[in-house]
């Protein structure tokens, strides 16, 4: 059989263990469930025959290790990098089946973590399996996985047990948790990630709610001291008014504008799938390349306060919160961000907002030209039958500081997305043909690398 | 016995009445369990001599009307204005006792409505039921009871239906459905009410929520679309930036500052109670009177987008919404409010900020100087022990304008609050002690009334 037809062989037991994945609510964000569903990822790891362990973390979730180095000293080493944590599944009501329960409907999988990132571990382990019946029943290559519990909320702990344990981890290239394709087909080979740097900001000014027509004259009202201080942070074009926020960005290169120009553009998709007329500053073409990932970003990610149910309650509210969500572009640093947001605060009069530090990350990046990332873009153009579109920075973020530059290791994607997966949102899915052409790339990439190193690559890429 | 020890041997049954009354958890906003409760208060009304009837409304819950016209037609008649609705209770955990279960303890009544507003009707029930057992069995004046269902959510249906009804509401006298005293103990002579336009802001932007990582410099965001709209409404120095907001405003007059300079301060109390340093603009003295009911207030209530919960979740909210209270003051409009925000709005450039309004009132006054307001002072004094306060204006807000400006009937209080009442908050409560003294109030108010029409008065105040 070849190995497209091992890997397809391989689906019913894929989506078997997929539905025990997503049955687990490991939702990083409330820390429930999160050993049980470390302790599965191992059972079904040691079941695929990798020795696997979990490790503890200093103070999270613990990180699921495994590995299978019969390949020998000689052969080369691919570090999976993975987690079985998920985001919250809230608000219920607008899921069109159980968040927890995985639902197949039209060759469709429904269900959080589908797509991110529990269907991305289950393709790892197709893959494998379709190596190994390849290859007379063992590996052609050692394969580590570091599969953490905390990628949702920053990754809190991980760059600190990664440094710990930097002697188990070297590897020749790491297969990064995510990848697929864009809105027509292309294979995505991704080369950076943006950084994140997540604050809760809290107003309290009263010792409790307050009767709206007794304190509206004469109590500071928690939502408007929030309101006031949110309105200091960005102007309505977008600008972040943090002193310096800019000072240390990298504009995109004339390479980097080169790749953005020759991807396809999801634009339309966007705004149809969306409903947008048109994106923020009227950016379209190159420019909405650029701006969708090389711009400093400030989101307000939730506001409560007060009263929020049906109609009126003329309440004047003594506490207000807001979660802020910055996405960083190299080479900011959230620990400045940190301080700055605090020391912009102060400077407005709104040293009684208080600042809580969720997380954050530093953003990092490949060379696009790297022989690696080339090997990964060519053996995806034969899997997929499609040219694919090499992207020079992602607007997402995740832990790639301590890979590429605390381990020093090329990272590439081989992934099963696409862009109506609804990761972080209800109905979160997995196309089942995305699965399968996602493992048949794992599985390719890894085979063509057990050939030998790749050389430097001239390769082409999407136009 | 005394027409005071008649009141306090109906305690017993009023406590039981309120028990039940408070059971119903008629909350307004929510509009569940009106009927049953409007039911009951009738039921009560009728054990207690009246003819009562549940009348309909055009839209809203059934107002409750009762009469006792036995005292004749020469006799005065007292119409009591009273509502059997109230506020959510919500946060539940706040609540020391089960908000919807009569908890007594110390002395205080707790649940919702102990206070505003079914404490009041007990009120009224003991007061009348002490006149008639001093009174050989007959009520020495005629009295009306209209009980409404939409106080907390600002009368909606309460001025149609009283100008259809007018006929049946002639009166002599209004009896308002809140008084008390303040926390010195003088009882208060309340003689206005600021007025109230209630809106929601909703912003939507795009069809979901977004992964912020992918949305946030392409996509318009909900949450900061409200918080640019919102800052745009107030500054930081409390000025309502609306176009025209303040030309209507009636400031004090010199009587109504002298009346304020003549109160009872509660200032040290409410800073004591709310934990508060100092009150916005650092009023103090009269300038704190005055601030408190003669400035136009606009009070985020509360505001609600994207995720609340616990951690971090990255994303972009598809929609936000803000409640927004204006508290009005002679002679401002709701309706003028509604028009000048939505222009505000779409002036700024936020027409995509939906505008719904909830609901409004006109602000409405009685002459300090009135023969009713006069008398019912004269028999604070007697009851209380200590001179009455005597208020222009107070900052809450109620349906005070079809009475004194479509009945033309002056307005008086006697009541059973405390500033420690927590209506609209967690923990309201009735003190047993107040419950009597406002019941001995309106009991001597009634028998005063009965014995001719009052003087003009020259009744000194609280100095």
């Amino acid at each position: 059989m070849t190995l497209d037809g091992l890997v397809e062989s391989a689906l019913p037991r894929a989506l078997e263990e997929l539905g025990r994945l997503v049955a687990v609510p490991s939702v990083a964000a409330k820390g429930e469930d999160m050993e049980p569903c470390a302790g599965l990822v191992a059972d079904l790891l040691r079941a695929h025959g990798l020795e696997a362990h979990l490790a503890a973390t200093d103070g999270g979730p613990p990180v699921v290790f495994a590995e299978d180095r019969s390949a020998g000293p000689d052969a080369p080493t691919v570090l999976f990098y993975n987690h079985y944590d998920v985001q919250p599944a809230e608000p219920y009501h607008l899921w069109d089946s159980p968040p927890f329960t995985l639902d197949i409907r039209d060759n469709i999988a429904y269900g959080r973590g589908t797509s991110d990132d529990k269907g991305h571990i289950v393709c790892r382990l197709m893959a494998l399996d379709a190596l190994r019946a390849a290859n007379g029943g063992r590996l052609p290559v050692n394969v580590k996985f570091l599969i953490e519990g905390e990628e949702e909320i920053s990754s809190v702990h991980l760059p600190a047990w990664m440094e710990a344990n930097a002697n188990i981890l070297n590897a020749d290239v790491c297969v990064w948790e995510f990848g697929g394709v864009d809105d027509q087909g292309h294979p995505q080979i991704i080369c950076g990630l943006r950084g994140i740097a997540y604050f809760e900001l809290h107003a309290r000014t009263i010792a409790y709610d307050a009767h709206s027509g007794v304190g509206g004259s004469l109590f500071p009202n928690a939502a408007w001291r929030l309101v006031w201080a949110l309105a200091t942070l960005k102007d309505e074009n977008e600008r972040i008014l943090l002193p310096g926020h800019y000072d240390t960005v990298k504009p995109a290169t004339d390479d980097d504008m080169a790749l953005l120009a020759a991807l396809p553009s999801e634009e339309e998709w966007l705004k149809r799938e969306f409903g947008i007329g048109q994106f923020l500053g009227g950016a379209t073409g190159v420019e909405y390349q650029r701006r969708a990932v090389f711009e400093p970003t400030c989101t307000i990610c939730g506001l409560d306060s007060g009263w929020q149910g049906e109609g009126a309650k003329t309440v004047l509210p003594a506490r207000a919160s807001a979660k802020l969500d910055f996405r960083l572009v190299p080479d900011q640093d959230p620990e400045t961000v940190r301080q700055s947001l605090r020391a912009h605060l102060d400077a407005h009069g709104f040293t009684d907002i208080e600042v809580r530090y969720l997380g954050g990350q530093r953003p990092g990046r490949v060379d696009p030209h790297h022989p690696m990332v080339s090997l990964c873009a060519e053996t995806a153009r034969e899997v997929y039958g499609k040219e694919p579109a090499l992207i020079p920075l992602v607007g997402g973020s995740g832990p790639i500081h301590p890979f590429v530059a605390g381990l020093r290791q090329p990272v590439v994607t081989c992934g099963v997305g696409y862009p109506g997966s609804r990761a972080h949102a209800p109905n979160e899915n997995l196309r089942l043909s995305d699965l399968l052409l996602g493992a048949k790339h794992t599985a390719r990439f890894l085979g063509a690398l057990s050939e030998g190193p790749p050389a430097p690559s001239q390769a082409t890429f999407a136009q």
